[in-house]
């Protein structure tokens, strides 16, 4: 593991790291937003990973969000991956929603991403385990993310009970086995099966979730994504109906940028700060 | 003047507007924070000049340094222009360091500068009768910047006494007379005459400014570009010969970045807020 970036941020640290993967099989960039809280002897700090969405990086989050202020103000580490395997080996496909930059949070089982493209397992094992013996955090995790990472969020935490703290998502695919983006995406990683799509999707795994962790979704009600893309609605029946508590806002105004994250990622923290801190 | 960009923005939006600028003569982008206040019947809001750095655009401000939220707290608009005049047509050097994205705020007298790299006029005079036209903005003015534009927000303050109600830079360059970025754009464009260039140095115009207007500076004490570019010392040298008032704050730890700008942000407003609205 090799640090690439190490900025002064907030009275914190702005990392990014490089490693050699084990799950995806090539190397990977992640950001860690180490909060001053962490140079304390003895500090055990919970986590906060957040999932990007289509064409991100490490990068989008960590330069854009603005997340670093108020990670600092509550002593959370933040740990930013990418979004899918690279590297010159590793398939790709035309187009910005398929292929690289656009790992879903899936393990593949398809010809020819199902080597490569388990950016699930990387996100839920690999890149845990390996933040968990190299920083001064604890086993008390948080995850949330944008877009293709809000279904990310979503299903991390729904299929994994008791393993995330809390949750919560920006704009997120909230069904992707019923939009275009997620169609495309599953037919490709998961194949012809709708069946098997099924646990890979918000909107299904809501129906029997053995733990109600409460949802908080934050929604542009001026995306240019919503209507055909996202359908938060389509959780949030699923969630009625199962009596799984769900928050969903929607906010006047806002489109599906970073812009709209920066917002109200102050309110997404302190949601996190306040089930892992607590 | 068209619209290109419109994102709900912390409760305003941000902008950015393409116009064909007459000093230039090219098409420029500028980009405009109106902050909600900006939506009250007769709101008429103080301005803060956001001026960038080498390589710049006027998308690196408003993207990555989180000062929507401030502006939107104390009810300032923020408009960040491009760094140089663009197109096919205008000339560019070889390097980052001259011509595009490098217009180091002067007006150029040599040859094949003078006709368009004028991004001093653009500046001080055209871009804010533009904008005092266009939008719901008093005459209350402020400048600020980083780097190349800390060193233009400097300049443009200290030759326009009366003008700008309070100026404050990120990691400028305080004596580009002295130091390479400013020596290899100040022959280019000024020529070989160094008295010529003292007109467009704030080390030299501090010593005999009519205005008293405070200098407040913020640096990164691990600044890549400190002892070679910035040299902060030679403008706090002058300044205190001179009696003019400079706050100047080493931040240890911090770098060149945008991380650093993001960290002391609301510290600028809050001093730009003090001055315009008072």
């Amino acid at each position: 593991m090799e640090r690439i970036e190490h900025h002064a941020s907030f009275g914190g640290w702005q990392d990014v790291y490089r490693h050699e993967s084990s799950t995806l099989g090539c190397t990977m960039n992640f950001a860690v937003y180490l909060p001053p809280q962490a140079a304390r002897a003895g500090a055990r700090l919970p986590v906060l990973y957040w999932l990007s969405g289509l064409t991100c990086t490490e990068q989008n989050f960590i330069t854009k969000a603005g997340a670093q202020r108020h990670a600092a103000e509550h002593g959370i580490v933040v740990v930013a991956p990418d979004t899918s395997p690279r590297g010159e080996e590793v398939p790709d496909a035309e187009g910005y929603d398929l292929g690289k930059g656009a790992g879903f949070y899936v393990n593949a089982t398809e010809s020819p991403w199902a080597h490569r493209y388990r950016i699930y397992d990387y996100v839920v094992d690999e890149l845990p385990a390996l933040v968990e013996a190299h920083f001064p955090v604890s086993d008390a995790r948080a995850v949330s993310g944008h877009s293709m990472g809000g279904h990310g969020a979503l299903t991390i935490a729904l299929r994994n009970p008791g393993r995330y703290r809390s949750v919560s998502a920006f704009s997120p695919i909230v069904a992707p086995s019923q939009v275009p983006w997620g169609e495309k995406a599953f037919a490709a990683y998961l194949g012809p099966d709708r069946e098997a799509w099924k646990a890979w999707d918000a909107t299904e795994l809501v129906k029997s979730a053995p733990e109600k962790l409460p949802l908080l979704i934050d929604q542009g009600a001026d995306d240019e994504f919503l209507d055909l893309q996202l359908r938060p609605q389509l959780l949030q029946a699923a969630a009625e109906a199962a009596g799984h508590p769900l928050t969903l806002r929607l906010r006047p105004g806002y489109d599906h940028s970073y812009y709209f994250i920066a917002s109200f990622i102050d309110e997404h923290i302190a949601h996190h700060a306040r089930a892992l801190l607590a």
